[in-house]
């Protein structure tokens, strides 16, 4: 069942075939051939072309590989003992980001660059087949530029977050003035590194620029200085917005043209309204309400209102340590009233749309050939089967990578 | 890496080795040696005698393989549609039972068999080294008894549970009468067959008697006669109680000495204290409360009154269609308060308490050589990593079965 990526393989037998193609979105009793690295043909099965290769479904469903958009797997360390005080019932605090900072600068570029690959490999074993990582655990010119390079050894949705959190050394250095006044005197310094020598040092490696829009990280001034300074250099924005409470950052997403304002858990009816008007997606994250056992976002509110959802891992050491979209499926079906059928599409075709792609998130001829097969007949098994590892294949590219 | 099962083997260089013993519960910098089928030494790694064999587990966790006590396997079918609409607003009914009964009164026993290894394999590749199988999908004599017999062959933890539901035939043939006394009425007949030939023809294939005291199955007077029936069998007591409401069931386990009540959502207070002073294990099921959009059981309140919790995964295709142990873990520890030590433990050693077992659930000389290794450095990751596959070995009977 090892493929080559030259040829053609029909996958035959297909129980339940998810496109995500609005124009036909669910096919039963299908088959697919990808020809090298691309989808070539599907429809039913009775009607399938001959293949170089044959690959028996045996009646288990197909999807499109997972699209990940927002992950950070660029990081060393561990903070299991944060997350188990937290359970135990102290409050989530952006400011452990500061912990992780720490030890990345530590660690040496091969040892960031395998753990970045093992995490990269999990995810590729839970099917995703297109993952957006982020920098931001570095925060000086170097170790973000360096993340950003590591980083793109395993995808091309790279995104330069300088401005995750101020780094403690900067805050150090001011600590003279007064609390408030010095918080944002310090957020500004370091928001004029970031969009001057920072982001010339990373725009190279990177595709997308984002920001953490939110108290105690960067204010609205910030955060449009920052996303505004990515536009000028060529990148496309995206925003972190709304994960701890109201702000600015979903206007800002939509003033600016972002692909994607990620969290919303917090939104204003405003927010809601631009969102879809704009046009740009609302990337939902429930890991992060999961580890940090605050109330998921309101999906249903969003769908309703015509945005487009795509669900992520949020792949972090501090407040969302899954790699598993499955998980993510599952807790949208049951903590945020998704239908398998929304949640399915938002971690595909959704994923797709807050990367701005349109050759993976879908199976349809020319698409990339990234696909998943279930040990299920249907993606509702996902929902349905929560924690299980139901993946049993996955192809990318054409190649079989799990 | 594989093992023999004669000779011995060494793991070494244990991160964390997590034994559920209350006399040392956790070690670090540890090491551990089997013998055979059972578990021969275990310390730090520096005091370790000699083996034939060694695994350097390079910093991971090791912890006893999990103890799942409950569990329904034995059936055909697939309810993931009844899922897909409870989670479009539709309450859980324990009628959809009835679908699952005649799926698998339908089925071969080459197809029953099948089906529970293939779940039974899915387990213990998540860390599951026991597993209670119980019946309850036949509800016929000769349903009943296969079942069991297919269950068997699988575990030794065998439970007879033909009072799962009064099945459709009996309802059916009384229909002539007036609602409530015909339930009544339908359910005294059916445990008459119940406590009688089926019984009789189960007992040899079981080591356990079940029932599910729940309204709209069976009420106090029915689980009493049902249970002191298989007492008189020679089979041990466990019991459904309390999963969509407060009933007799938990003071009816208390009174008969069951070894466990299962579900235990919907507690009185006097509840608790008949939990706590006769020592009946509460198996809490989160499982069942994620696929049915239930709130969850209290666990702290069981913990702080001294009652022994076991964690399970009711994996039965209704209710709780998981298999998975870690996921249980991580839904104990963000929805139930549970520590994760707690968690930990309640799948381990609270699991075997439940299932009247001393030589599983902890790892200490001289018990089953059972054992999982996680791909990560800590039992904690189980719930702070939630869906993400971390069992990356596990042994049963010192033998390498995932």
């Amino acid at each position: 069942m090892d493929a080559s990526s030259a040829g053609s393989v029909l996958f035959d037998r297909i129980g339940q075939l998810y496109t995500a193609d609005p124009e036909r979105e669910e096919l039963t009793g299908a088959a697919l051939i990808i020809e090298g690295d691309r989808v070539a043909w599907l429809g039913r099965s009775a009607d399938a072309p001959a293949a170089d290769e044959r690959v028996d479904v045996e009646g288990r469903a197909v999807l499109p590989g997972f699209v990940d958009s927002h992950a950070h797997l660029v990081f060393a360390g561990d903070r299991s003992a944060e997350f188990a005080a937290r359970m135990a019932g102290e409050p989530y605090s952006a400011g452990g980001i500061r912990v992780t900072v720490e030890a990345t600068r530590a660690a040496s570029d091969a040892c960031l660059a395998e753990r970045t690959a093992r995490l990269v490999a999990e995810m590729t074993a839970q099917g995703t087949t297109t993952v957006e990582i982020k920098s931001g655990y570095g925060l000086t010119v170097e170790d973000e530029r360096r993340s950003l390079e590591i980083a793109r050894a395993f995808t091309e949705e790279t995104t330069f977050l300088g401005a995750h959190v101020v780094p403690p050394e900067i805050s150090a250095g001011n600590a003279g003035s007064s609390a408030s006044a010095k918080d944002a005197g310090d957020a500004d310094e370091y928001v004029a590194l970031v969009t001057g020598p920072m982001l010339a040092a990373c725009a190279p490696y990177a595709r997308w620029i984002d920001v953490f829009c939110e108290r105690g990280a960067f204010d609205g001034d910030q955060a449009r200085a920052v996303l505004s300074a990515g536009i000028r250099a060529g990148l496309g924005a995206r925003v972190h917005a709304g994960q701890l409470g109201e702000g600015p950052g979903v206007r800002i997403a939509c003033e600016l043209g972002a692909a994607s304002a990620d969290h919303c858990t917090h939104l204003s009816d405003a927010d809601v309204a631009a969102l879809a008007d704009s046009g740009v997606v609302a990337t939902l994250l429930p890991g992060a309400e999961f580890a940090t056992r605050s109330p998921y976002p309101d999906a249903r509110r969003l769908l309703d209102a015509g945005v487009t959802v795509a669900l992520a891992t949020d792949c972090n050491p501090g407040s969302s340590y899954t790699s598993s979209m499955p998980f993510c499926v599952a807790l949208a079906v049951r903590e945020m009233r998704m239908t398998p059928l929304e949640a399915v599409r938002a971690a595909t075709r959704g994923g797709a749309a807050a990367l701005r792609r349109d050759d993976v998130g879908t199976l349809r001829p020319g698409a990339r050939a990234d696909l998943v097969v279930l040990d299920a007949p249907s993606y509702v098994h996902l929902a349905y089967r929560p924690g299980v590892p139901l993946v049993a294949q996955v192809w990318r590219a054409g190649s079989r990578v799990a």
